[in-house]
């Protein structure tokens, strides 16, 4: 426990967590204030996923390669999975899967945009594993063929009422875990002499024994979900008082408080010149949310949900998700980074970002 | 005519060939059996294909390189030509077309992943020859522009009726034809010490005398165009009954019948660890059909069709043919391959298939 | 002035000079001869075009690689420049916008496929700096999704009306000047030893003193203005008569001759094996029209055009910018080339030509 104390006096970040209260009391207190809580909830939200993710990181230090980075996998993006585990109960689907194009089209953009301006301002060129980094880009790829193929193929008027929609939409899921189940397999039991040099340094902190790592891990779980859901009520409220577009708050603002903790570590590494760990860090989590988190939302929506819900995304969000799965593969096929193909990555970021703040609402 | 009857006596798959006269024999007696004359059909074809690839490789051995690669390309594809010509003949474009995108669709997904995955559960990791992988993959994309301008330039509604569509398709026809005969030009003459390392071998069966080869060339292309007649009537009605959808037959079905010889030898090369005969079988079959079956068959149906037959593909067909390209281009990019590659390209393949499957059929 | 004299008796291409005055007196004498003053138009650009790259040329030489490099950049093209700013002025945004799209298409695939092909005709094999090739396919991608997005995200019929469109458009044009800012930033001044072999040779031919080079760039200036208007007046009429459509007068013949200069500089240098030259000459103008011309024409359209111009290109253009971007990604990538690659390139262009040239008027 007092190692616990210790590691969070020791980061600032982590002094956040006493917006956990606060958020809790105020909507207690003050239900309507949607803008206040929304603030409060993003505030809450990023110091308890940096918990998560350090939690993560010790017991997968413990486990050994092959279940750490199974568990790293899993719990790797457990912020972004209760948030939408939280919208999926309230039946917003809108919002789930805006969150998960979003999730997808900020990591391996923003994160990895980021990454490459943030370590090529400090190194003059940089160099990374790039076996790692086309397998991730090649499952982002296969993912976006998987949600891009539903309305290519069919008109959009009648897919609507049919069942061929609800039934593609199950076996696309499973087909999509399978790929990532296998991908594990690949890449950490017959071919991880392929992805060593991607150092699994986590920035020389000392991991904690298990017993902490597991019950940080199930404190932090349970504070999010708590959070997370002021933060699904409170946000499209509070969006329209700031002027954005619900595209925007789903796409932009949810992602960013999402991955907010997993940013700060891969940008954190590559200024170290630890690129592989960014680059694994940005579309590791991209295509874990692709393959992994969009699929068992599928499956959980016809336990939890009030309907099933499919795999049909709204045809600007899989042009972006095509057009940032094209980009994450043509930039890391070189293996080499410089402060400006950041520059260009980010730029691609920025055109969707505009794109959607600027967009009139009806218009989707 | 002994050497004939030797070779089928160790070639288990060439014990089919009794099928031949049993699927006329029954066409003759029971021609409304569809669904029977349907399977019959199917396990005479895959014996002939498989007679007439071996008398292809054998004259193309006499002839040199030069004719004998001509020869190859041209009569590799011979049973998907004459099953189009067949469904041709009969007017039935909506199955010429499905074929050939389901063709160009199978060679270069099912039958590349299929290679890759058997080859890398034999083999750690295998290299192949990527400039001539780089060449048909470069060559099937312009095929697939070629087919996706059409559609992309012009509005729907506004090409029926007018001659713009059949102009352009004999015109873009022309044009693929004419790649096709430049690249046979630079791979087999100008730059031919390029594309050296993919070895002619065709698995150590010797090669048959020119008379025999000829005339099982002659026999085996009767046969198949007396079993595709009755192929492709009955695969239609016998779908029905089967429970699938039109687009599913025409895409899947049909292509993998045709093309079931050459995959026997994609992957059986691809265990012996001749990765660079599978990829080259795969994607020269597919960019063949592009390039030369679909462009040859366009202007065939201005002799022998009821109406001339455009190159304008369902729009679900290009985006399948364009993924296909994409994939095969970046898979084969980096010149190796592990099982992993192999699954990728597969599960691309299965959403494509699955899709076709569910399909409602109005919804094309 | 002697040597300026010298230089256009040197040069055969320059004697086409005699037609500037010739199209101005014409256009006094006989206004309604649209297909006279459009062949003479033709005749006259073409040579100034010649002269003003020949001095740009030499006033880049005087000033050193970095101011060097800014001038060629930012006056490589003034022709096409020019032109769009007459038409701009004219209110005819249609034809603006079909000529940013033809130049971008013509300089990425017609330039660089044949010079490719003249230089492969010449030798066997050639080689080129693929670091910079790629930075300027990269900058058109970037370019390619920044056209792309506002119609992929919208419903046609909801940005008409909404000022969506105009916000976008001026937010997109300061986005893509920023980003050619920060690109001539990265090759010219922070990674400048990357693209060193790009040999920075003029073929040979030296370069004018300053005064002479800032007066004929000034000259050649005003004659490209005074032609271009009597261009962009009779282009359209001047078409009816050829029987061709607006579509391939904008996409085509436009870019042809705006380009005609800088093309003949490309093909010489692809075939004394400056490889280097001619891809930087294609790929870099290209670029520059996408990332530096068209965003500067959609801001200067607030000053001097009868209403704001925005960046919404037709669907057909916006497929045809996309291809062209990533035919010239993919066949730059592996820094080699030979003739066969050069016919492909052309062979994409052709396609585009014929469809454009075929389209009914009204299916745009």
């Amino acid at each position: 426990m007092s190692l616990l104390l210790g590691h969070i006096r020791r980061t600032p970040l982590l002094w956040l967590l006493a917006f956990v209260p606060v958020v809790i009391a105020s909507e207690q207190l003050r239900p309507e204030a949607h803008t206040l809580l929304f603030l409060l909830s993003v505030l809450a939200i990023v110091p308890l996923a940096a918990l998560l993710s350090h939690a993560t990181e010790s017991v997968a230090a413990k486990t050994g390669d092959a279940v750490g980075g199974l568990l790293n996998a899993t719990l790797g993006n457990l912020t972004e999975l209760v948030i939408a585990f939280t919208a999926l109960q309230a039946g917003q689907y809108m919002l789930v899967k805006a969150s998960i194009a979003g999730a997808i089209v900020t990591n391996s953009l923003f994160m990895l945009g980021a990454s490459f301006l943030l370590g090529g301002l400090a190194h003059h060129e940089q160099e990374f594993n790039r076996v790692s980094a086309r397998l991730q880009a090649s499952l982002l790829f296969l993912a976006t063929i998987a949600l891009l193929i539903p309305s290519a193929v069919s008109r959009a008027d009648l897919t609507d009422g049919s069942g061929f929609m609800q039934q593609l939409s199950v076996g696309l899921a499973l087909l999509l875990i399978a790929a990532y189940g296998l991908s594990m397999l690949y890449s950490l039991k017959t071919h991880r002499e392929m992805f060593a040099s991607a150092e699994h340094s986590d920035g020389g902190v000392a991991p904690w024994p298990a017993g902490l790592a597991l019950a940080t891990l199930a404190g932090a779980t349970v504070g999010v979900a708590l959070v997370s859901e002021i933060f699904v009520e409170s946000v499209q409220k509070a969006a329209e008082t700031f002027g954005m577009t619900p595209a925007f708050v789903g796409f932009i603002v949810v992602a960013l408080v999402g991955g907010a903790a997993e940013m700060a570590s891969a940008f954190s590494a590559a200024r170290k010149n630890h690129l592989d760990l960014s680059v694994g860090i940005a579309l590791g989590s991209a295509s874990q949310i692709a393959l992994f988190v969009a699929p068992v939302l599928v499956l959980l929506s016809y336990v939890i949900g009030p309907t099933p819900m499919d795999l049909q995304f709204w045809p600007g969000a899989v042009v972006m998700i095509l057009i940032a799965a094209l980009t994450a593969s043509l930039v890391t096929n070189s293996g080499r980074s410089t402060w400006f193909v950041g520059v260009l990555v980010l730029m691609v970021y920025l055109i969707f970002a505009m794109t959607l703040y600027l967009l009139p609402p009806q218009a989707r």
